[in-house]
C-alpha cells in the first residue's frame, strides 16, 4: 500500500477497545484516514510513502478532544481572577463580552484559542459561544475540528441584540455550516436553565433535533443554581430539563456538579452525555462533578477545559492530571480514575459525549488521521515506564511537537505549519490593550 | 555601578512585601548578588556589564522553591500508580528502593531530578532520602541550590544497614557538606514517627540542632497514621512529636493532612513550618491539608512536588495551579489563596519554610540572584492582564527560558549550560531497563 504519510518509530498508545500500545510501530495515513496501525517487526522496511515522519520514539496517540469551551474567552484570560463569582460576573466578564466581543475580537479570540489548542495536542473541541460564525470562519482558518455550538440565552448578546431571534440565529448559523467546512459540525448551545426560558430550550433543542445536531447546555455548575431550581421549579436542573424534553444521546451538559443520585439515573436512562470541567469547578470553587458514580452508570462522560476565563488556559495535558489526582481525592482512594480511564475521556470518551466517536478518539484503522506526536526526551518524562502515566500525570501541552488532523500536518516541530501564530498574538495583544482600558475605568 | 549581568526588558515580579511588580524593567547582579532591581525610566540606558540578556518582554521573578522532595525517586517516575497505598509502598516501591537504590543510581536519579527542576524554573529544593552524600554529590554537579537531608529510620536502609548507625551516618554526613559547597545546606531527615522511635527522633533532632541545621519529618500523611498515633500513642502525630521537643522553627513536617485545630495551634506556637505537596497527597489519595487555616494562624507553608513516585513530576508551576484550585474547592471560595499568595507559597513562604528566607525568594537588591526569566510569547500566556495570574493559572515549566542561581546562568535559551542533560536521561533509562526488568519478575 501506498500512503501520503507515514509515522514511524513511535511508543503508539491507540486508546482502542483493547487500549492496545505498541512498544515500536508505525502509522500509516492516505487520503486523511488512518490506514495502518502496526509494530515495526523484525523485517519491518518503511512502506512507501509521500512523506515519513521519524517520531524520535516520542508517544504517538490520537489528538486529545476538549468537550467544552469557549473559544474567543482567551480575550479574557486572567483579566480577572480569585473573585465572588457574582462580582467576577457581573463586573468584569458580562460587561467585557457586552462591550468587546464583537465579530472582529470574536474571530481573533478564537484564533488564539485554535492556536494555543494545536500547540499543545487537541485536535477536536466543542465550543458555545456567540457569534459562532466568526468563530467557525476563524477555526476555519486554522485546520483544528470543531463541533461549534451557536449560543442562545434569553438576554441581548453580541450578534442577536434581540433575544426573540436567538433560535433563528442559531437555524441560520448552523444551515450555513452544515455545508461549509468537513472539519466543523455546527451545534446550538443554550447558555443554562436558568437563563433560557422553557420554550427558548424547547425551540433550541427543536431545531438542533430537526437538522441532526448536538445540542449543548451548563446544568448544575453551583449549589445556588440547584437550590434555585428546587425552590423555583420544584425539582432539580436535571430533572427539569429531563420534563421539558431536553434530555437525550445528542444532548451534552457542562458541569453537572451538583446533582444527585435521581440526576443520575435520570441522565443515564436518557443516555445523555456529560462534559467535565474540573480545573473551572475547581477555580470557581463550584465543586467536584461526582463522575466516578456517573461513569459507574454508563454515563459517557468527556473532559473539558472550560474558557479561559475560569481555568485559565487549554492545555488538556494538565487537566487530565488535574481530573485523575481530582477524584482520587474526592473518593480518598489512589485507585480511583487510573491513567488508562483518564485518557479515554480526554480521547475517545470525548469524541462519542460530541458524537463524533467513529471518526476520532483512537489511533484505529478507517479513523480520521488526527494524531499527535510527544516529544518524550525530556528530563521530566525519563525514564518511561507506561506511556500512558506519563500522558497522564507528567506530560502537559508544550511536550506535543506534531499534530495531524485529518491527515493534514498542523504543527510540525512545534511549530503551526497552517498560519502565523504571531500575527494572531499581535492581534490579540492590540485588543486586550482597549479591553485593560476599558475595564480599568470601571464597569 | 559595574554589573557581572543586567537582564533587562523584562516584566518584572519581585515578590517583594509590598508584591511590586515593575511592567518594564532591569536587574542588575554582581557577584552573585542581585544589586538593582529598577524600571527602565525614559532616560534610561543599560548600565556597563560583563553580559546583558534581553528578555524579551517575559517575566523575570524569583526562582522557585521546592520545599519538599526525595530527588532519586525521579528513577521511579509512572512505575507505579493507581494503586492502594500499601500495594504501591510494599510491592513496587519499597522493593525497588532495597534493591536498585545505590550509590550510583542514587546520583543519577538525583542529578535527573536537578535536570528537571532546573529546566522548569526550580532553583532551590529541600530534599530528603537515603545516601544524601551521593544526592549532594549529583546536585553540586548541577549548580542548583538545595537544603539536602539525609534520611533516617529504624529499618536498615540504602547505605545505612544498621539502623543503629543512623544518626551518626547522618552526623557524619552533615559535618561534611556544611563546608563542600556554599549552595548546599546539609539536614537531617527523619522519615516520620511511625518509622522512627522516639529515642530516634530526639537523638536526630539534637544532631540537627547542635549543628543549626534543619529538620525535616513526614507527619500525618494519612488518615491511618493519625488513627494510629492515637491509639498508639495517646495523641495526635503532631502533639507527640511536640511533647518530645521536635516542634520548633528549625524544623519543617511534610504533608500535614490530617491535623485538628489543636494540632494547628501547637505548630504555630512552637512557630515551625509545613511543606504542602498537594498533587501527591491527591494523587495518593491522602486528603487535603487545611493549610488555608494554617496559614490564618501564621503558620509558614511552602509548596512541595513530594518524590516522583507520587505526583509524578517536580514542576511547581503545575503545584502552583493545582495548590491555588485545591484550596477555592476545599473552600467553595474563589477568593482563596489568590494568585499572589500561591506564588509566595513557591517562593519567599517556601524559603523561610526552609530557613533561607534572608536569602532567597524574592527579587530584592542584597539578595543571592537567583532569577527565572519565563518566555510569555506563546498563545497559552497571550494576551498578558496581570503576570502573577500567568505564572498561578497558565504557565507551565516548560514556559522557563532562562535559569541564574547564584548570578550563575544555569539555563539559556531552554538549555541547560551547566552539563548535558542527554548523558544524564541515557543513564537513568539505562538504569531504569534493570529496574522495569527486576519489578516485572516479581517483588
Amino acid at each position: 500500500m501506498n500512503f501520503d504519510t507515514v509515522i514511524h518509530n513511535g511508543t503508539l498508545v491507540t486508546v482502542d477497545a483493547g487500549m492496545r500500545n505498541i512498544e515500536k510501530g508505525w502509522v500509516g495515513i492516505q487520503n486523511g484516514l488512518i490506514q495502518a496501525v502496526e509494530p515495526e517487526r523484525p523485517e519491518f522496511s518503511m512502506p512507501e510513502a509521500g512523506w515519513t515522519l521519524d517520531a524520535a520514539g516520542g508517544i504517538v496517540m490520537p489528538g486529545l478532544v476538549n468537550t467544552h469551551t469557549h473559544l474567543p474567552m482567551t480575550l479574557f484570560r486572567g483579566l480577572a481572577d480569585d473573585l465572588p463569582l457574582m462580582t467576577w460576573l457581573n463586573d468584569y466578564i458580562f460587561p467585557a463580552e457586552s462591550r468587546f466581543i464583537q465579530p472582529e475580537t470574536a474571530y481573533w479570540g478564537a484564533r488564539l484559542a485554535c492556536s494555543e489548542m494545536l500547540a499543545s495536542g487537541t485536535t477536536c473541541c466543542c465550543g458555545g459561544y456567540f457569534l459562532e460564525d466568526d468563530v467557525a470562519r476563524a477555526v476555519t482558518d486554522t485546520g483544528l475540528r470543531a463541533v461549534l455550538g451557536q449560543g442562545v440565552i434569553d438576554f441581548p448578546a453580541p450578534g442577536v441584540p434581540n433575544p426573540k431571534q436567538n433560535i433563528s440565529h442559531a437555524r441560520h448559523y448552523a444551515d450555513k455550516w452544515l455545508k461549509q467546512n468537513p472539519l466543523i459540525t455546527p451545534s446550538i448551545f443554550c447558555h443554562s436553565p436558568y437563563t433560557c426560558s422553557d420554550n427558548t430550550l424547547k425551540a433550541a433543542k427543536n431545531a438542533a433535533d430537526e437538522k441532526g445536531l448536538l445540542f449543548q447546555v451548563h446544568v448544575a455548575e453551583t449549589r445556588i443554581e440547584r437550590t434555585q431550581s428546587i425552590q423555583e421549579k420544584g425539582v432539580s436542573p436535571i430533572i427539569y430539563l429531563d420534563r421539558i424534553g431536553i434530555l437525550d444521546s445528542n444532548t451534552v451538559m457542562a458541569h453537572c456538579v451538583w446533582v444527585d443520585e435521581k440526576d443520575m439515573e435520570t441522565m443515564a436512562k436518557r443516555r445523555c452525555a456529560v462534559a467535565h470541567c474540573p480545573e473551572s469547578n475547581m477555580k470557581l470553587g463550584s465543586g467536584i462533578a461526582p463522575i466516578t458514580a456517573m461513569r459507574e452508570k454508563g454515563i459517557v462522560v468527556g473532559l473539558g477545559t472550560d474558557g479561559c476565563a475560569s481555568n485559565n488556559d487549554l492545555d488538556l495535558f494538565s487537566e487530565m492530571d488535574t481530573v485523575a489526582k481530582l477524584h482520587k481525592l474526592a473518593t480518598l482512594d489512589p485507585t480511583t480514575l487510573d491513567a488508562g480511564d483518564t485518557l479515554k475521556m480526554a480521547t475517545i470518551d470525548g469524541a462519542n459525549a460530541i458524537g463524533l466517536g467513529d471518526k476520532i478518539g483512537s489511533l484505529e484503522v478507517g479513523k480520521q488521521a488526527d494524531i499527535i506526536v510527544l516529544d518524550t526526551r525530556v528530563p521530566h518524562l525519563t525514564p518511561m515506564y507506561h506511556p500512558e502515566s506519563h500522558i497522564v500525570y507528567s506530560a502537559n501541552g508544550s511536550d506535543v511537537r506534531h499534530v495531524f488532523i485529518a491527515g493534514k500536518r498542523i504543527v510540525q516541530d512545534r511549530e503551526i505549519m497552517t498560519f502565523d501564530v504571531k500575527q494572531v498574538m499581535d492581534r490579540v495583544n492590540s485588543i486586550s490593550e482597549k479591553i485593560r482600558q476599558g475595564i480599568s475605568h470601571g464597569p
